[in-house]
């Protein structure tokens, strides 16, 4: 690989955040398996949903592009979802389980802030704008579920890991 | 290991962080070594300083919990930095090396933006509310770098990066 350019690097990145999205959809059925809040569990179903949009988006910027739409394995997410994996096969009670459930799936979604923003900022100086748009409805929905996870981790989950002391 | 208790998957969370907050010192001055601008040369040098007194910070936290402060093998930041090296390996023009270098260092900061807001909630729920206000202090920081780093992107760095095609 080559980088020459802002739009080699843009590339690069675009395969990178393909690869972890693809990642992704095959870990969140195991981590909505896994949850013994059914919040919980429906907040991984919906954003595996989602999820299956980002690829999509993602898929028509490498359209636009007139690039192919394949991914760069993105060691990044591999040891996040392998951290993830480690956890669950813990022995944990539920509540602890959920509450290290929400904490691997937060730094999931801090990884694609990170990675989405990086594109969409790349996009902007690129004169990208279509694509600009289509990256940061991504990071919108990135940044809401992170939210969600945080509130999730705020209210009963963290209240009943605590008595499960 | 065994998650019996919020305080177990805490103590767990710290010794993910500590383990992170180790690798990244011994990552950023390479980073540093390697950018181009001199500002973003800064930057990693200033938030190296800043990453020492996050691990002082955890350690004070172990010792309130009268835990040995250790690490716990961090597979997420691992993956991360390996990425990172991986970029700073490629060909790329200067300013295409400060912009990949920007996007590795923003990863690196979300990852620890997540693990802090965990631990911190943690803290809160278990009600060490020194703790809390110890690790929302670094939470604070990675928050700021990650900002600066933004606006190092969002300035003359990829706009050199644009006119190197």
């Amino acid at each position: 690989m080559e980088l020459n350019s802002l739009r080699d690097l843009y590339i690069a990145e675009l395969r990178d955040l393909y690869d972890a999205e693809n990642r992704i959809i095959k870990a969140l059925p195991k981590m909505a398996e896994a949850a013994n809040s059914p919040d919980l569990r429906n907040a991984f179903e919906e954003h595996l949903e989602q999820t299956r949009g980002h690829v999509n988006r993602l898929e028509q910027v490498f359209e636009k592009l007139d690039e192919t739409a394949k991914g760069q394995k993105c060691k990044g997410i591999i040891g996040i979802i392998d951290e993830a994996e480690d956890l669950m096969d813990e022995d944990a009670s539920p509540a602890v389980c959920d509450a290290a459930l929400i904490a691997s799936a937060q730094r999931v979604e801090h990884y694609e802030i990170a990675a989405y923003g990086t594109v969409r900022t790349f996009a902007r100086r690129l004169g990208y704008e279509d694509q600009a748009r289509l990256l940061a409805q991504t990071l919108q929905e990135e940044g809401a579920t992170d939210k969600k996870l945080t509130s999730l981790a705020e209210s009963y989950i963290n209240e009943s890991a605590k008595t499960a002391r």
